[in-house]
């Protein structure tokens, strides 16, 4: 196997995982997990959304915890920003780093951001040149990169296509999200090729959800083609509440188990993320996503060793 | 990727997965159980371990189950066999293939089956041999392949010499186990690349626990080895019932979803396996250990589609 020998693991369970949480996690929760988070060696934590509270009720309080937070030297802490003023709040807050975020899908787009591609462009390149003017990076978010919930398929040119324009408009990197998690390896496999034709590699994480299981698979088929940035949620947290097992982002505990597994350096202790995802799944109160968080718990004897 | 274009699927959950199972289930259940999984297209359905009942409550009903279910012209049904006596038994209960099963760790082989991996063989010889006279093939399982509960780490040579002991002894194919889920993508390579220095890998198969998740990413860097024979157990049975999550064998549902969207042909139906999941699921009371399954009876509004 060709693998990258270092990989950067991208926290986003506090930002991606927390929204989809049904009831409001307290703020004070927010940051614990965030500052415990710190301290397991993640060189990003994906921290908040600064969208209309309207829109998103979990993340009314981004101000307040990015305020609250202890800022690790070293290590960045991404927010989303769907425009200009969303941008000036997070630069309120003290954000370091913001991410925007488009789709691959026209339905998805008008779905999710309420406009067109070629419209969330121009967003885009707004928030672009301002985070520029106070020095702040901009990450792209491509949705839809494996499949579209309204529309099915995606032609990986058109992940290509949207990823290529985001980079053009001042994004430093790009995550090709398979939103739904339907993807499975050869398509992983295809649709990095196709991008990776209009988007140096180096520039591209992958941001896989497990619904359906084939997450890791799909991420070792890219790492094999030289992405070297992946996107996974603590506790495995993004799960759709209503369909228990239903999972969200892959879990960032298995993950890390397998790049360990493969050599691969991470700077990640996967003890102290065992234990911040068991942080955050004790207080919402349900068995953590990551199997690996499962795993290690039985083995501690909260469950019986059936070894 | 270099893939095979057929993979057999050889569904082991009326067996490795109910076995683990607390309460014992009643016949008429596994019956309808295989009988419903034989509907499906699998070609191999694992029904039955013949045991001592002292020793696995759970199967002392194996004769029964295999004289009840109704068997489809095309599918096998192997079952377990420690020893000549229950080679017997098998027989009487009108058994048209076998498994032995030893392992790659001398600690676990004491541990698991009361002897030797050396004693082992011996018994391994005698079932064979009466198996042959009967006309019956044997296949051979090699447990602790990725590693050991009592020794941890095994050699990669240790798994090579056992299985190619078995292939002596009269096997036709080796189920490498990874008992305890431990593997990932790179160690599970590096057994595959040492035994098939000892076996055609055409009489390999494998047999990965998803303990720790990494067991469709295990199957994904082994198929590109030329594995073409995957163990997988519906619903993901073969979970430790205390401890929710710590799943077990890998679900047939997440590794057919695989191995359809690489366009690997199987001949099994999708639905119908899904529905043969939902069945043994709904008995056992909880959610399916297959996250394809949970994240499908979402989508029928089981649950809140969350997409």
């Amino acid at each position: 196997m060709r693998l990258p020998k270092r990989v950067k693991i991208v926290e986003v369970g506090p930002r991606d995982g927390l929204q989809h949480e049904s009831t409001v996690v307290p703020t004070e929760v927010k940051i614990e997990l965030i500052n415990r988070l710190s301290e397991t060696g993640l060189a990003a934590i994906e921290g908040a959304s600064f969208v209309s509270p309207k829109w998103m009720p979990q993340m009314a309080d981004s101000s307040e915890v990015m305020l609250g937070i202890k800022r690790r030297p070293g290590v960045s802490y991404p927010v989303l920003v769907p425009n200009l003023q969303g941008l000036q709040a997070a630069i309120a807050a003290g954000a370091d780093e913001v991410a925007v975020f488009g789709a691959a899908s026209e339905s998805f787009s008008r779905k999710n951001i309420n406009c067109s591609i070629a419209v969330s462009f121009d967003r885009f390149g707004e928030v672009c040149e301002a985070a520029r003017k106070q020095g702040l990076r901009v990450r792209g978010y491509v949705s839809c990169a494996l499949g579209c919930p309204y529309e099915g398929a995606v032609d990986p040119e058109s992940v290509a296509w949207v990823a290529g324009r985001m980079m053009e408009l001042g994004c430093y990197e790009i995550s090709l999200g398979d939103t739904i998690g339907v993807g499975t390896p050869g398509k992983a496999r295809a649709m990095i090729a196709a991008v990776s034709r209009k988007v140096q590699v180096e520039r591209l994480a992958v941001h896989f959800h497990d619904t359906y299981g084939q997450a890791l698979a799909n991420i070792l088929a890219v790492l094999e083609q030289g992405i070297a940035v992946v996107d996974s949620s603590v506790a495995g947290l993004g799960g759709c509440p209503f369909a228990p097992g239903a999972s969200g982002n892959v879990a960032s505990e298995d993950l890390l188990y397998m790049l360990k597994g493969l050599g691969i350096e991470t700077g990640v202790d996967l003890q102290a993320l065992v234990a911040a995802g068991r942080y955050i799944s004790d207080y919402l109160q349900r068995p953590s996503g990551s199997r690996v968080a499962n795993a290690l718990a039985a083995h501690r004897g909260e469950g019986k060793n059936c070894a």
